[in-house]
């Protein structure tokens, strides 16, 4: 069956969007830029990563390239919630980074929004344990990756599904924005260490449910 | 001069200590041992630790055990709050483990408090600048440690004066506590990565100031 984990970009003080990076600053990046690029500036250089994006040639390659690559190709289907996607909608090119399906969490009802390059949005309107349910389904032998943002982390962390959590902590401090590790509730599963791989710009660690 | 630093251990959710961990539950640890063993484990079973506080002999040794032996030998004089100093006083053994000059950082007038092994415990009343100022003047060409707990931390990177930070990541989540990386001002400085080694118990992180 589907593996289920979560992958993303952590600032050191444990952030995943600086404070000021929200639906109607979207257009003033002169306001969270620097933090964000602090933060994924070392993914934005990959070559498989400018590849994917469509950003041409060039690129870093090596280990954490590699990586990356067979992160992005283990997923069969994402899931994220609503601020996420409004934030990415207005950001993504049209042909959106995710090439699978994206269920996003959401009152909003809204038909399935087909993008170039394989990527399709469904709106799911019943929570958590029901996209879960689509997004296994349509990834098939492929994983489920809970895309974010820190809020739908944290409903699936308590929901115990999350198997492997990969964390790549960045040394920037943000002093402020979405914190990862909030409103735990003690059901949330704990971890052990899978592997920690020292990049310049990031470190890459990878937990696995104990 | 002496450098400033902290190295501390730290959960994977970014928790200094456990919520239950406080004075008034300093005689229950059924209420927050498992998760400070989880946070502290690993250094506890080292030959090094052990041989320190007076544990006995026996313990791991390698990496991970010369490099806490470094961090100790290089350390001539500690800085503390109230709140971990009056926690220790009652969990430390009577040989108390730091074996310099601790600097507490309080508002009660107290003489210094002479321990066996080398640890006197000094209490500062005029704030952060002026215990720093002592520490730097005792600890020679020895660096200086901000030992804890998490707001005291807070208060020397807000000062921008702590030179590198070192942090053992446990892949424990608490869920609740105290955090380290809140309360950050602008004015805190960034950091680079130095190098991060990946133990079985722990990722050992070193930072660098920018």
């Amino acid at each position: 069956m589907s593996k289920v984990f979560v992958n993303i970009g952590l600032s050191l003080d444990g952030y995943m969007t600086p404070e000021a990076m929200t639906l109607e600053n979207w257009d003033k990046p002169e306001r969270w830029g620097a933090k964000w690029g602090a933060l994924m500036g070392w993914l934005v250089r990959l070559q498989y990563f400018r590849e994917n994006l469509g950003m041409g040639p060039g690129g870093e390659t090596g280990p954490v390239n590699d990586m990356v690559k067979k992160t992005v190709e283990r997923i069969g289907a994402n899931i994220m919630g609503k601020q996420m996607f409004a934030l990415g909608e207005r950001m993504w090119p049209e042909n959106a980074p995710f090439h699978t399906p994206v269920y996003v969490l959401t009152h909003e009802k809204r038909e399935p929004w087909v993008r170039p390059g394989g990527t399709t949005f469904y709106f799911v309107n019943e929570g958590p344990e029901r996209a879960l349910e689509l997004a296994r389904k349509s990834a098939g032998n492929r994983d489920v990756r809970i895309a974010g943002g820190a809020n739908v982390i944290q409903q699936y962390l308590n929901m115990g599904v999350v198997e492997e959590l990969e964390i790549a902590l960045a040394p920037v401090l943000f002093g402020g924005g979405r914190r990862l590790f909030e409103n735990l509730s003690e059901s949330a599963p704990q971890f052990r260490i899978d592997k920690a791989f020292d990049g310049p710009a990031a470190t890459h660690l990878r937990y696995v449910r104990q």
